[in-house]
């Protein structure tokens, strides 16, 4: 019998939901604050001694503008034009999508319930034939619930962010008059608004969602933590619509209304004139926002999931160490704590007194936290574990001591956030690999685009050579439980990386309401600043995600293996090889349809808004007001009819796979859109947040050799811009809709796994 | 004791070097009937009598200009200085390639000589421990002596492909005077002396060296095949050099002829004032026709040599079954007769009367090559096999019937044919997917772009599903040896493969003559019409090869792991996951490195040709002559610069995975690069192709649709150029590139296998 963690379990169940409270509350407390930001005409100068003066740069305190009482109402009024855009978009995409989720919840208890013919006797267990476990009833019963948990609380996650982003873009607009310094401030309070609830939501769901589950299934925890597996799926296959619906809707719009505003009537981006506008802006939240929410929350779910269905065949389970077992919400709950203290050194501790502080503030906040988080996680694998214990590793027991498995953790962390670094050295125009780029403006778009896809192509190597380390080190110290807590390790700052992530979307907003509620070129020159540092943290953030979802969809993969009872998968049998090229071709199919999605909504966008242009009178001079109603439907229709296929390939591959070709195969297909995916999502991402970043580089005029390629309307300026928009879809859409397709495929196999075992193969069974 | 083949193994021994030399035979004959068109300028009227009349189209058979001698003796000069700078060229090339080579022969001699430290002993055999084989030491010798040999014939096979198509170009000039139909005869006809050189010159070589090794080995086939293994590593090495170095340098001039001619100054391609004009055309032939050549040949050796070391541990080796172990040999003597007969039916039994006629004679060329090829299959699994033979199997031992073999020949060959017409399909602009790629320029280059890129994507599906198909026969009927012949299969009918593709860019280069000697607008268009046509067979040619490489590089792989001693490429290993991820990420790093080698290179060509335009007075009206060689010379320096590192690459990763990482690892990484490689290069060549197609579309106008985008220097038009652009280095560098890196490694692999097995490994015997 071995030693149990230091930490009794009744502490752990106390910890658990103190430390989610903790998070929830102080998420409540930053709304507060950034409510204090007044949207009514009522203001006057309540804050107004607050202003410190001196520095150098008027970008940061000096006032404009802070009395005119009508552009608040203005303000006001866009805000409350694109949050119920937003609204009513993922209304009607939750009403479509959650059709989808009652037919998949009768899938799963269907294809569950029948692995034992729907019988409620109880059976022995897959790995201790000895003893007694629930029925496949059962676990198609719990599957199902827990499912349908998961999808409710991913809905939840994303629409939470929407609402908290389009409270705040407003707000953000309104203070950047104030100065650069209070408009970040806002703009990254109501980010740790949206990754705090985020994170503290999704822990205490599934907290609660295992103790009620226990009550039922007491003993077996086999059957317990499979069962849990479906919050993993709920979420993920939430995600997956969320993110495509989304990244479709908002390329749509903003592709849209940058080829014909900002390149055929040569009129600024986000003018009010421009009838895509309010589409762009909402297309921003409910894709960056409410997509990117619904996909963190996906990856937190499963990677919490996998380690879970792991450990539950561990000693853990056999011993009943139940603290041990809770080990990754142990890492969550304290992943909260740490973002906390790390949200201070932002918002309280340090101060933005220049523009160029805005972008290492972001950065430093990723540093501590992940500075901090490494001795949390020291404390919580020294109290939380015992000092050694077994797991199962296909087939045969390893022994794994504790600080193995702090090293397992701490070498994610650590991994994101090199992904992070590397990530921003390829997308931040503070470096040569984009200038690069924008120096190949010169010869025009062609070389743009050559030179952009080469920068995407390299920016794959470090991130892969950094997962490989992490995979490395943690399968060998303690196989798939490894990789899963080192998922876990990477996502445990999931607060502070939402956080940064949705600061990016909100300050483009405010950018956006200042322009058309038609501020000065000066509050623009502030949202800018903000906006640029945004779309480096995007790029960070989607590195992070990429990461995450190697390590959780290997562990995923892992898990379902064990599941389904396969020995070994083999590259040298057909099956697996077959799997393994066919897996890796998804990705191409699956972006190939979103990419295409997004031209053919972006088309129809355009027709549009030329058809407003031309037959409008008054548009161009703005005394006539645009249709907007009309390109926010097509962004939703188009939208809405266009995430359906892609969706369907990514829920509906696992299921025929498996059913028809059986688990080996079905293995070999996990492995291979794993090992392919990766690259193109990483690739993708990093193209298209460097051709944005070009433009920017162009635009800002920051250096001598900026200068030489702008200004604005130049021809290189010309040719970056066409890169940017090439860049949309593939950084927006196709490009972080892969993490969820990898992470999805493996998940949906793994809670269907006793099924494809029973009845799977089917094609192979008639013909032998 | 199993039986033997039917064909006696003396008349093995006679057939196959008969159908080399019949071959041989007939591609002198092609050539002299090429050069009967004289290009000296005492020509007159000699075939006037043979113009028929009557047919509709004027560009068949209404004769021009036949009479101006001074144009033929333009015709002469061009294609001098074509020829000029591609043996200049190809001879810089070889020179730096050479000392590469030496040093590579040196590190095969050393490396496999350690294996038993340069002991002359004999040893017990690797796989019968009964029996007695030759020492490493022989197996150094001689894999270095067919290594050499395997470049050898790579560079002359690359280098008479040249010559021959410098040969036919301004020949195929001066008949498109005489009509459409006389052109193509002269331009195909020159690809089939390439063709039927390559492919009997390859068989030849290989037959002459297996039997001289025999003299040595005799009763050791093991270590005869083994060795022979080091003729396809020689290959493909060269043909690795061939591709990057010449796809860098054809793309280099291209693009940049392009970015300053036809956008900048807007002057039509091949326009004698552009000063890149001859680099442009000298690259077609150092790119396209060498390098492809070798390319080719690389994939027919390795496909050979994979077979053949497989076949050598199998029953045949045992029993001494020469026939059937030659039955390789025997598949290529069967596929040049059947080429032999299907060039006919082009040149000599059909007649093209119409314009339209050229891409179905050419698509006919493939379809009656495939179907004839099917019976001679039979026939020679019927001869060649005894009707039922056992091989090895990873462990096992497996039986195989003869008409299983012929199966698994047959749907090698077929698949081919079918990814020839899904390449067909996403590139020609007779279909819907061009023609959309068109439609979408419309909206400018952005969503030309996108929808491009996307197409490529979805292209990859067909392919992948045909290849799986085949893998997935091949191997449950066959194991590697299955693989290995469904290679076969597919290259079966190389010669008319080659004849194919090589016609495209000589009918590319006879446009460009025409252009620079000043011919008439009717020749041009005749030129384009059969330049259109090549345009979709080399995509065809491309898709060929790639999915060959696929198949190769699995046998090569399967060879690997036998040789290697590994038992089992267990995905759930640490050591074969990071493979798999880091091998995924090599085709990206290689293609970042070619990609960023062909934008940097033609950042230079522009810079030169925009400095040639403003310092030479009276250049843009006609006055001046441009200086081409300056032009060259970029191009040139260029390639042999940045061909290095990513050949270092390649040539290198599987020695430092092999000696650092072990056996395990470098099973991954050939897999992963395997799995991603494949996909990146069907999508990016088909990319490449639909984009110059979709604008060749725009500029043919030939549907009501193609005028309302064209006519040339309309947005639509400038838009597709810019498609067309990005496309080039995607098409004729990178993708194409790739398949010689998935194929090359693997054979690398193989042959330093028996090394790596003694001495691999070395990080983790120091850690552990």
């Amino acid at each position: 019998m071995m030693a149990k963690a230091l930490l009794p379990e009744f502490w752990t169940e106390i910890l658990v939901p103190v430390c989610a409270v903790v998070g929830i509350v102080f998420s409540l407390f930053q709304w507060y604050v950034v409510s204090c930001v007044k949207l009514t005409a009522d203001r006057g100068g309540e804050h107004e001694g607050d202003g410190k003066n001196g520095h150098d740069d008027y970008l940061i305190e000096e006032e404009e503008g802070v009395h005119d009482q009508s552009v608040v109402a203005k303000c006001a009024e866009i805000q409350t034009a694109i949050s119920e855009g937003a609204t009513s978009f993922l209304f009607t995409e939750y009403k479509y999508v959650g059709v989808f989720m009652v037919f998949f919840a009768a899938v799963i208890f269907l294809f569950l319930g029948s692995v034992q013919g729907f019988s409620t006797k109880s059976q022995p267990c897959t790995y201790d034939k000895t003893r007694t476990c629930k029925p496949a009833l059962a676990t198609a019963v719990f599957s199902t619930i827990s499912f349908v948990l998961g999808a409710v609380t991913s809905v939840l996650s994303g629409f939470l962010g929407m609402k908290i982003a389009t409270y705040a873009n407003a707000r953000t607009t309104l203070e950047a008059r104030r100065g650069v310094g209070k408009a970040f401030i806002v703009a990254f309070r109501s980010g740790a608004v949206m990754g705090f609830l985020l994170a503290a939501n999704g822990l205490l769901v599934l907290y609660i969602t295992i103790n009620l589950f226990k009550i039922y299934y007491g003993d077996d925890w086999e059957g317990l933590f499979e069962s849990i597996t479906g919050y993993g799926l709920g979420g993920s296959s939430m995600a997956l619509f969320g993110r495509v619906g989304g990244g479709i809707y908002t390329k749509a719009a903003d592709v849209g209304a940058d080829l014909v505003g900002k390149v055929e009537r040569n009129i600024p981006e986000d003018d009010p004139r421009n009838p895509a506008v309010i589409a762009d802006n909402v297309g921003d939240n409910v894709g960056d926002i409410a997509g990117m929410g619904s996909d963190l929350f996906g990856s937190y779910a499963e990677s919490s999931c996998a380690a879970l269905v792991v450990a539950s065949i561990s000693s853990f389970g056999i011993n009943h160490d139940f603290t041990g077992m809770l080990f990754p919400l142990l890492i969550s709950s304290m992943g909260i704590l740490v973002c906390l203290i790390t949200t201070l050194f932002a918002t309280d501790i340090s101060e933005i007194k220049a523009v160029k502080e805005i972008e290492p503030a972001l950065k430093n906040q990723l540093i501590i936290s992940t500075v901090i988080m490494t001795v949390g996680i020291a404390l919580v694998s020294w109290t939380g574990l015992p000092s050694s214990f077994t797991i199962y590793n296909f087939g045969t027991q390893k022994v794994v001591k504790s600080w193995e498995l702090f090293l397992c953790v701490a070498v994610g962390l650590w991994a994101g956030l090199s992904i992070g670094f590397v990530t921003e050295y390829y997308t931040s125009n503070a470096y040569s690999p984009v200038q690069d780029v924008a120096d190949s403006c010169r010869t025009g778009a062609a070389t743009n685009v050559i030179f952009g896809l080469a920068l995407g192509y390299k920016s794959v190597i470090i991130p892969i050579f950094a997962i490989g380390v992490s995979i490395f080190v943690s399968f060998s110290f303690a196989a798939m439980y490894g990789v899963a807590v080192a998922a876990l390790g990477m996502l445990s700052t999931i607060a502070t990386g939402l956080a940064i992530d949705a600061y990016g979307p909100i300050s483009d907003n405010a950018g956006g309401i200042a322009e058309m509620a038609g501020m000065s070129h000066r509050i623009r020159e502030r949202t800018d600043a903000l906006d640029a540092a945004g779309n480096t943290t995007a790029a960070i953030g989607k590195g992070f995600a990429i990461g995450s979802a190697a390590l959780v969809s290997l562990a995923l993969f892992g898990a379902f293996v064990s599941r389904a009872g396969i020995e070994r998968v083999d590259v040298l049998t057909p099956k697996v090889v077959i799997g393994l090229l066919v897996g890796a071709m998804l990705p191409y199919w699956f972006s190939a349809m979103t990419m295409k999605s997004v031209g053919s909504a972006a088309l129809k966008m355009v027709e549009e808004v030329r058809r407003q242009f031309n037959t409008i009178p008054g548009l161009m001079e703005g005394t006539a007001k645009p249709d907007y109603a009309t390109c926010v439907k097509i962004s939703t229709d188009a939208s809405i009819k266009e995430m359906i296929p892609p969706g369907c390939l990514v829920m509906l591959t696992p299921l025929i796979v498996g059913f028809f070709f059986g688990v080996e195969t079905l293995s070999g297909v996990l492995a291979g859109s794993l090992i392919s995916g990766v690259q193109i999502a990483i690739s993708a991402s990093n193209t298209g947040g460097a051709w944005d970043n070009a433009k920017k580089y162009i635009e800002a005029g920051a250096s001598e050799h900026a200068r030489s390629l702008g200004p604005k309307g130049s021809e290189p300026h010309k040719a970056a811009v066409i890169g940017d928009t090439i860049g949309d879809p593939l950084k927006d859409t196709s490009g972080p809709s892969l993490n969820i397709l990898i992470k999805l495929m493996a998940v949906e196999s793994l809670v269907f796994a006793p099924f494809f075992a029973t009845h799977g193969g089917f094609l192979f069974n008639i013909f032998s």
